[in-house]
């Protein structure tokens, strides 16, 4: 392998590496699978710093093109896999649900996602676990453990000051400027969720959710005693004709929006349909819960989240590092308006008075020292190249009516499937179990627990030959049922 | 030093030791502050096995007659500081108290113990923090930091399993067998309470609580909008005649109940109590929430906790590692009876799924290869002194009307006052902090905020000649208000 560089370029010597490198895959002169010489080694033969190399290998990482292995060094990659041209087709119908009572078991999705991994040989295109952690954890761990007095004591009740700042850090590079004084350390998501809805919502009031939407929400509103007004999903976001038609109607108390990589579908929304969405929640006084789980895992970058357009202190915010670096940690954040922040801070007083110190101080020490944004750019391109196997084998193994969604980032996508579907798709969920493929009916995401026929498909946690064969085996069965419902 | 063991005796070896070097310090041949011979040292003199040594050396600190430094071997007690002979004379007027509202703030309170901590000159007579974290505990962090599996990942919402069969045998320690399947964890006792009461109660329910009671759980009843019979505390407990009364007039939901070490009087309930509690909570069918936050921290044997007494499946149970291990690590438990285990599991998961992994891995590890049972010896022998010393200080300061109970155990003591300090309590507080002593005002205790006039003091954080600093200084101030008050 020969790399020409040019000193005399303008052009920085990374970037020509990089971009050598690029033209040496893509013609076939660097095959699928073949090993990369060592960053030592590449170094040292092309006369430049190591630190040159690793920052070409870590954009080409980024780009999917070459993957790492630990100890072994980098290789390129084995399935250069590209986007498939076809737009989505995804349309459902605009059907508004609304729901007073529902019964969700969202535990008993989780309890069987966590008895999956165990299980060897069982492909789970369910649920939406991350990748391993990333390897330095560990050292950090190591590193904060001899600081006694930050990770056993009891602690602020709003998070360590130190992780607080790097979160307002982190947010401002996805265009959202908050104060670590508007930041509230919570365990995970679920948390944030937990103790925002407790502060807004009274039982029996209605609440806005999009349809479908992330089921443990649903399950925690029906605990808390609310209704639901589900309002469905088109390829751009909530339908807002029909937002503003029930905001009109039932004055909600709140609005849950997932509005980037949005559980289940995968949308992200586009800006304007963000401005509008905080327009109509002005108009009509009603705060907004803006669900953020899976900021981080964009492929491209998404538009400033709405709490970032917010001007009037509607938005409250939830982001957390459960999907990026552990969820077993359990720590996630919300931003919260100023004017709540104190009852708030009470109320997560007496719900367990702080997030746990140790597991603070490790994401903040990871944040500090770890290699963060490499680990993100990592799990991305990993993403990338796994979405874009499942797209692939979409078109070739489901049926042909088949629509879904082309998430531009996250863990999951979603099928939509004819009509005809409609009763059978708890048998196929069965069917897939039997032949070893996890996979999550779309009705577990509606809230009335009906919705159209569907599927929420994880290409996250499975290799993309997995994927491959996952995905053949769902497409099979589906053709087969198709077969014996127009035949009997 | 000579020390001569009769080989031939009844008497185990350990026990002899312990013998004859507790009558070297009670006679004065060991003086106050002289270093004991090392644990190896002693063995090849006697010709003992070493742990023959450290049974008897670990039993002398139990007794509170000896201490250990780290890194510099084992020293007799500077101050060794005999009981007072001095019965308690605590015996406050019975007066139920009805509240429908309320309005504490123990999150200011809390707030304000965290920022003592960092004031150097400060003597902190408020908070009940637990002493320094065991010195080995960051080495058990560092040895849990390599398995990825457990500390990473999503996790079971019920907690680990081999943490819940150790909390088993724990718990079965005082008494209360219980099996892996029966236990929750938790973030810490204060989640416990949450789960338990969102599980149990309405808004508008009556609920009974001790009078005065533990501040933090008023507040979350309030925070439920549920209402308050503060049934008094005499010195066997709660009175079980007013009990009777108000479980016949008002029904209340539950009765919380914190059985042993009481918060903040530091009582503990003979086991003919914890009968008849339990039985009026079966004639009237209420169950029980009983917060054994200080089970670790008693001197002798309490009796077993009223979960253990229970047949009929009334009692939730709740515990923690907070005030033994460490607070920051946020992990507590749940005893819960079979039938609402289910339910609490399902509000556990929309509450934020499960308790870090880390921590638990931390906790589960030190229980199997830490020091626990010598810690919490050290830890018993040390707040023992601290009390004496605490009950010697209130004898010699305070008023001679003052009454103060004699706590068998925890970290603080309860301070009734006579009726004249009635409206002199805050401004008290106010004067201690400005001599640089911080008090807990009894009225935060009290359901109604007000309650009788008193104070609880913590000795838990304090050095005993600081606690005799601190008691001297608050003792002036009551002196001089009681000379203002009778000469205005």
């Amino acid at each position: 392998m020969r790399i020409l560089l040019d000193r005399d370029s303008s052009q920085p010597m990374y970037l020509q590496i990089q971009d050598r490198l690029q033209a040496l895959i893509q013609s076939g002169s660097l095959l699928p699978g073949e090993r990369l010489p060592s960053i030592r080694t590449l170094a040292k033969t092309l006369q430049v710093n190591k630190l040159t190399v690793i920052e070409a290998y870590d954009r080409l990482l980024a780009q999917g093109l070459i993957h790492a292995r630990q100890g072994s060094g980098y290789f390129v990659d084995p399935v250069g896999i590209p986007a498939p041209s076809k737009p989505s087709g995804f349309e459902p119908a605009q059907d508004v649900v609304l729901c007073e009572t529902q019964s969700n078991r969202p535990f008993a999705i989780y309890a069987r996602s966590i008895q999956a991994k165990q299980q060897p040989g069982v492909i789970d295109l369910s649920c939406a676990l991350p990748q391993n952690p990333p390897n330095d954890l560990a050292r950090i761990v190591r590193r904060v453990s001899n600081d006694s007095d930050s990770i056993f004591s009891y602690d602020a009740i709003e998070g360590q000051s130190r992780l607080r700042h790097q979160i307002a850090n982190l947010v401002l590079q996805l265009g959202l400027e908050a104060s670590a004084d508007e930041i509230l350390i919570v365990n995970g998501a679920m948390q944030g969720l937990s103790l925002a809805m407790r502060h807004h919502l009274q039982p029996g009031d209605w609440v806005v959710v999009e349809s479908p939407t992330f089921f443990s929400t649903q399950a925690l509103l029906e605990q808390l005693g609310c209704r639901l007004i589900g309002i469905p999903m088109d390829r751009e976001g909530m339908n807002l004709d029909l937002l503003e038609r029930y905001l009109q109607s039932h004055r909600p108390k709140l609005i849950y929006t997932i509005s980037s990589l949005h559980n289940p579908t995968g949308l992200t929304t586009h800006i304007s349909h963000r401005q509008q969405l905080l327009h109509l929640a002005a108009q009509y006084h009603c705060p907004i819960l803006e669900d953020n789980a899976y900021e981080a895992l964009h492929f491209g970058s998404a538009p400033p989240p709405l709490k970032a357009l917010d001007s009037e202190g509607l938005v409250t915010y939830v982001g957390t590092f459960s999907k990026t670096l552990s969820p077993g940690l359990r720590v996630g954040y919300l931003v919260v308006p100023p004017s709540q922040y104190p009852a708030l801070l009470e109320q997560r007083y007496l719900t367990d008075i702080h997030t746990a110190s140790l597991p603070q101080a490790v994401v903040s020490e990871y944040l500090a020292h770890g290699h963060y944004r490499r680990h993100l750019q990592q799990v991305r391109a990993q993403l990338l190249q796994n979405r874009n196997q499942m797209l692939c084998a979409l078109e070739t193994h489901f049926p042909e009516e088949a629509r879904w969604t082309i998430p531009e980032g996250g863990m999951y996508l979603w099928v939509q499937l004819p009509e005809h579907y409609r009763f059978q798709m708890q048998k196929l969920a069965q069917q897939a179990r039997a032949a070893d493929v996890l996979v999550l009916e779309g009705s577990a995401f509606f809230p009335d627990g009906v919705g159209y026929p569907a599927l929420r498909l994880s290409f996250a946690n499975v290799v993309p030959e997995m994927i491959e064969v996952g995905v053949a085996r769902v497409g099979s069965l589906l053709k087969t049922r198709h077969e014996s419902v127009q035949f009997t």
